[in-house]
């Protein structure tokens, strides 16, 4: 664990007291502002020293060839990369002509701080130059939510000790110079300069510049304007080069004097639209950016979070590191989904390159959970992306020799970018992800309009993709063979227990969606045959069940392969996958990720809670983490099955997996799904909460860590508060009508002015079943 | 099919009477020369036009990075490429000035013929230049196979109706232009001028250029040096530069006479010795060369090549096209590795670049059961390679956690360079094809030096590598799980019979040999725990059965998989690896070449005679045979389950493979597999041979459609002549002593002068069980 002393706990804010070099580039990531459009990373307004600049806009890739040394049929031949758009961010400043610096000179003061209820990044440095002048800066950064295009930052100077001449270059760069990547030489070149000039433009303090991508043709423009709250004797200037957009302000502080510079920045992209119309778009965001004004932007950014905060809250007591990091996680997934609108939310957000800016399951089954019953409008965002993308999906599907739809493993654009078989194409429980992320979003929200919609159009493409990837057996059994489940130390197996128990609820979701949607059903082709097909599929869908040891292989054989011999391994080897071929792990009994265990936690019904016990057990002792989309599953599986203590091991790794940097990954971007996994393991685990179909259900039991937790869910126009203690829990309907839920099993009715609170079964967590060999999460509850 | 009215149907020899432009680069793979060091394609003397120039020297080779759009643990960083060396070959002839080219002017008259018992590739033309001058060229090329280093040609103009000014340019070419390729550009580009020059020199006739690969840092030198037979008014100039050694001769030539041209050439190359001792070796062996002259190097060349035909002749009565095609794959498979001496054999052998020169499994179970009989030196020097690359298969095995060796499944140099693990690592039964292969040519040749020494290295190395890769289930059964047997369209699948059978047979045979080899079972450290343990592997090898189906599943669950829609294909999309992806054919049954059916030839024990027929149907009904290793396999267990007419199509399939171009890739070079697999159709097939021990067993049987077989067996100092006709089969012993054979199941013991005479079983054929639509055999039996 990497430790950062800077970062203090508090309930509503990160804030960081003291600059580490070390880790600069983990604090871009987590400091990363982003509105599910625009992404700024926490890079420093004066742009050096960076780890890793970091400008996005959801959507905008450049594609690049996949190289293969041995070409197979169907293989992806392009793959996309997401690219470092033109910086908007940067504020260089000279003090008297020394350039600010934080390596050179002294840093005598220093903090930044990322406010969750303003939604503002916010800095302030005092610095004396090489040279002895003293001057501070403050910052405030905002990438808004309600205008989507815009962000803005407020940067004030300040004379300290003396009179200064300052001079502050706002600048847009196109092309930034990256630091080198140790990746392939071949991507790294072809995305050095990605962007080519189109136009650039000056007007007074207003530069704008357009570029477009050479392979993906995309148009990408970015535009700045500035207002200044001028001491005596500013003097401005305007530069505009095609990769290049510079306002110059200078002036002369006397000690105790201030030059304000506001900063509007918006930009536009399209893969269709024409040049004048980016611009004109990109034109008209900063004219309303500045006409709403500095701090009219900060009212309504406020106005937005509030709303958010009071929908999506989650109160912990007891655990200060928590409480923390569960907020953290929900401002950043807001701050990935909440203006999408109609792209991907990627594996890292807007927060960073890493996967190369892809989207993958893990949005669906990790990621949506959260923003269902948080921002349901980013859900469904989200998943008209999928609708907009199948067609690509169902030519996917062709080629494969597939019916339906194959979505892709891994996507900015929409075609399948995943250059490696066994753990890509063949992990066809993304379709089945997508849909269940539709059915969820439906039982959750509501939203008829939907399901009878896209919904219905994802549900059916996938139950046609299920139906010809899988066959009835002699034995008249529905079989699918030859795929991968979430555990990517496994491949290419057959009857993967998480696929095919996903797959059965496509299939009936679909036949009940064209059973009752008949003018819909006739409009995608289904007839009753095919749906009648659908249900006999999913009827004797195979769930192997491994009778001698009495627990469920995660696929068929699972459990006659050799066990890996996870005592020839310390702790510094792993990630596994650096240090022993695939092959040899296909072939053993070690798990990367939950895989049956998430499938036990999204089926509770299809599994006693005997075989859970027993199952959670067994891929316990073999499962080692070496994915970020483990510990969350794990915890909630823990805690169903009386493991407490473990459970909340488990959440404290889910959430603090970027604040403590557990993978060592951090710098490339946030794991979007292990901070949607903190608040799984909250609400999910010690809440209990499951829903399949329309009522929500709780089964709440607290670890001995923890002293309260408390969490709102927006149900549709409902708001149910849940509010956990170790010995009752109470519900409460914020806003709607009457609705039911179930507690410990047992149906109620909640009225909205009639809290119910009901007893928690008080249970002593049971120990520990064992992990491999040094895989034991960080212990969090003390020794008694 | 593609039609080649220029092949003569002729028992010694093939002979092309005409030019067909089209098949040009099939023609020089079919008229290549070699010795198993040095081989030169079939390509015209005056160099152009030309398909696909090529010189490779066994072993030359230059490696190039290995590119992966998603790298793994143990992927190979580079990879061998053969390349072409200096071109010795050329002769250009120009007549008035005009070029001689077949393109221009007229051709009025060409034959080519590759003499299998001369050894000599000759040529005739007769050709009218553009300009009216008619000339006649003859030529007779001879690729040493007594001087391994040597090759030369003999060179004849001669004017016809006319004075001719001819000017006859010798030359040696390095960096030869080659027609682009359609492969990875990096690839081509890596590979278009691969070698460097080190030295060139010229002394009177005499040229030598020396040159260096950039990246695999061998040392290549050719020399010529040449022989004139002069008219009056010969002049001679040479020149020589770092990339061209130039021997010039013109005269004026008076109808009726000839300029006669000697070239010798000479080949060295070395990775570890100097340049000077490089350059000594091809002038010593062009002093050599020169000093045997031109008769005497046809005079060797026939004396080694009666040796062999009177050791090794395959007679085929009542089908003159596979009496041709059996001599023309024996003469071919001596030109593979006579004179090998510690390389590998391609599996082109040096007559192309295909499959990058890189020698698979195919040496070790196709190749090598003939050369056991026909050549056993050079099975052995094969063997002797394996043994040479031996720690480089050690550190593989490290990589992969392995114990013992793991081989590459393709190499020239004898590192891994397969980039598809599924298809190369994973195919660990070439570990066990290697074990089979020591254990066979030890059996037949009884060498008892080889089978203590570098034999039971192999076998020993192997052993361990089994007993690491598999393990004991909890029910006692030994396992090796997730591994690709010889099906390319299954991969990663456990306990596959074939590769269970060979490890079963390679472990019993490594503890029987380190039990019979005190000594060296304690240098290779080999303890009587380890052997027992090997034994009890062995013993409680794991031999899947599917009792519902009365059928051996090729691997552990293969017949619970469905059925590939062959109705859906027809024959223009096959082979199915253009048209299917990888995830589609492993999940299938579908088999691309025979794998349990080999299993049933190498092992007739371990199977009853109605498991095999059952089994033969079975797979019969899936084999696609989209390789050339699978024809002939499938022709020896239909011989064996009574399928006479299919096995005799089957036969016409793997011995027609490059003269008719079955796979339309005989450009790159001949397939070294399909042409032994002509004489196991005719001698495993109809001669019914199977030897596992020192005893030979034959039970044969003959098609409708043949009259006769007789072949030689070279049994160590043995020579079994055995003829089959259709009621009996008569055996001599032609040399050595007594010895004991056994006929359909009977022993009996052969003396010196006493033939033995014994019935063979008069069976009608049974009919054949069927293929996939549209992937039966070619009929070879006309219909009754």
């Amino acid at each position: 664990m990497i430790e950062h002393p800077g970062f203090q706990v508090e309930p509503w804010c990160l804030r960081e007291t003291g600059l580490d070099l070390g880790v600069l580039a983990q604090s871009e990531s987590v400091f990363a502002l982003a509105n599910g459009h625009l992404g700024w990373r926490g890079n420093l307004d004066e742009g050096e020293p960076h780890a890793l600049p970091g400008c996005y806009l959801n959507g905008v890739h450049e594609s690049r060839p996949l190289p293969y040394a041995e070409a197979g049929y169907g293989y992806p031949e392009a793959g996309d990369t997401v690219i470092n758009v033109t910086n908007g961010k940067l504020l260089r400043l000279l003090v008297d002509d020394e350039p600010f610096d934080i390596r050179y000179g002294d840093l005598r003061a220093h903090e930044r701080l990322l406010d969750f209820r303003a939604g503002t990044l916010s800095r302030t440095a005092e610095w004396t130059s090489p040279a002895g002048r003293t001057v501070r800066v403050r910052s405030t950064r905002i990438v808004s939510l309600t205008q989507r295009a815009v962000a803005a930052i407020r940067y004030e100077v300040e004379a300290l000790d003396g009179p200064a001449r300052v001079v502050v270059q706002s600048e847009l760069v196109t092309n930034e110079e990256m630091p080198a990547a140790d990746a392939d030489p071949r991507a790294a070149a072809a995305l050095k300069a990605p962007l080519r000039s189109e136009q650039h433009e000056q007007d007074g303090a207003r530069v704008v510049l357009a570029h477009r991508t050479a392979n993906s043709r995309l148009l990408v423009a970015a535009g700045m304007d500035h207002r200044i709250e001028e001491p005596a004797g500013l003097s401005t200037t305007t530069e505009c080069r095609p990769d290049l957009g510079r306002v110059t302000a200078t002036t002369l502080l006397r000690p105790g004097e201030r030059l304000v510079l506001t900063k509007y920045v918006a930009y536009g992209w399209s893969g269709a639209r024409s040049l004048p119309g980016v611009l004109a778009q990109v034109e008209a965001a900063l004219v309303a950016a500045v006409g709403t004004g500095w701090e009219g932007l900060l009212a309504e950014q406020r106005a937005y979070l509030d709303d958010f905060w009071d929908r999506a809250d989650v109160e912990v007591t007891g655990d200060d590191e928590i409480q923390q990091a569960v907020r953290f996680a929900l401002f950043h997934l807001l701050q990935a989904g909440a203006r999408g609108e109609g792209r991907a939310i990627a594996a890292k957000g807007l927060t960073g390159p890493g996967y190369d800016g892809h989207a993958f399951w893990d949005t669906e089954m990790f990621v949506l959970p959260v923003l269902d019953y948080a921002v349901p409008q980013a859900a469904r965002q989200s998943l008209q992306w999928r609708r907009e993308i199948l067609p690509l999906a169902e030519e996917r599907a062709t080629v494969l020799g597939l019916h339906g739809a194959v979505f892709p493993w891994r996507t900015i654009g929409g075609r399948e970018c995943s250059a490696y078989w066994p753990a890509g194409t063949a992990a066809f429980h993304l379709g089945g992800d997508i849909a269940a992320a539709v059915i969820r979003y439906c039982d959750v929200t509501g939203d008829r309009e939907f399901a009878r919609g896209a919904g219905l159009d994802l549900l059916a493409a996938t139950a046609r993709m299920w139906r010809s990837l899988g066959c009835f057996d002699q034995r008249g059994r529905f079989r699918i063979d030859g795929v991968t489940g979430p555990d990517e130390y496994s491949a290419v197996a057959d009857n993967n227990v998480y696929t095919n128990l996903l797959a059965r609820q496509n299939l009936l979701a679909a036949a009940d969606g064209a059973t009752g949607h008949p003018d819909r059903a006739a409009e995608l082709g289904i007839e009753g045959a095919e749906a009648d097909d659908w249900r006999a599929a999913a009827d004797a869908m195979t769930i192997p069940y491994d009778e001698a040891l009495g627990i469920h292989p995660q696929s068929e054989r699972f459990t006659d392969h050799e066990i890996f011999d996870f005592a020839a391994f310390t702790a510094k080897r792993y990630p596994l996958l650096l240090h022993v071929p695939y092959f040899d792990l296909y072939r053993k009994q070690v798990v990367k990720q939950a895989d049956l265990v998430l499938a036990m936690h999204l089926f509770p019904d299809d599994f006693t809670p005997e075989q859970k016990a027993r199952n959670f057990a067994y891929y316990e002792r073999l499962t080692v983490r070496d994915s970020s989309l483990s510990a969350c599953t794990q915890a909630v599986m823990a805690a169903e099955t009386g493991h407490l203590d473990l459970a909340y091991d488990y959440l404290g790794e889910a959430a603090l997996m970027d604040l403590d940097d557990l993978e060592h990954n951090t710098r490339d971007g946030l794991h979007m799904a292990s901070l949607a996994g903190s608040w799984i393991a909250l609400v999910a685990g010690f809440g209990g909460l499951r829903q399949n179909g329309p009522t929500p259900c709780f089964t709440p039991r607290l670890p001995a860590g923890l002293t309260g937790l408390a969490f709102t869910l927006s149900l549709g126009e409902r708001r149910l508060h849940v509010e956990v203690g170790h010995e009752a829990a109470t519900y409460t309907l914020r806003a709607g009508e009457s609705m039911e839920f179930r507690h410990n099993g047992e149906a109620y009715v909640l009225s909205p002015d009639a809290p119910r609170t009901l007893p928690v079964e008080a249970r002593p967590s049971l120990r520990s079943p064992g992990q491999p060999a040094g895989r034991a999460p960080a212990r969090r509850t003390p020794d008694p």
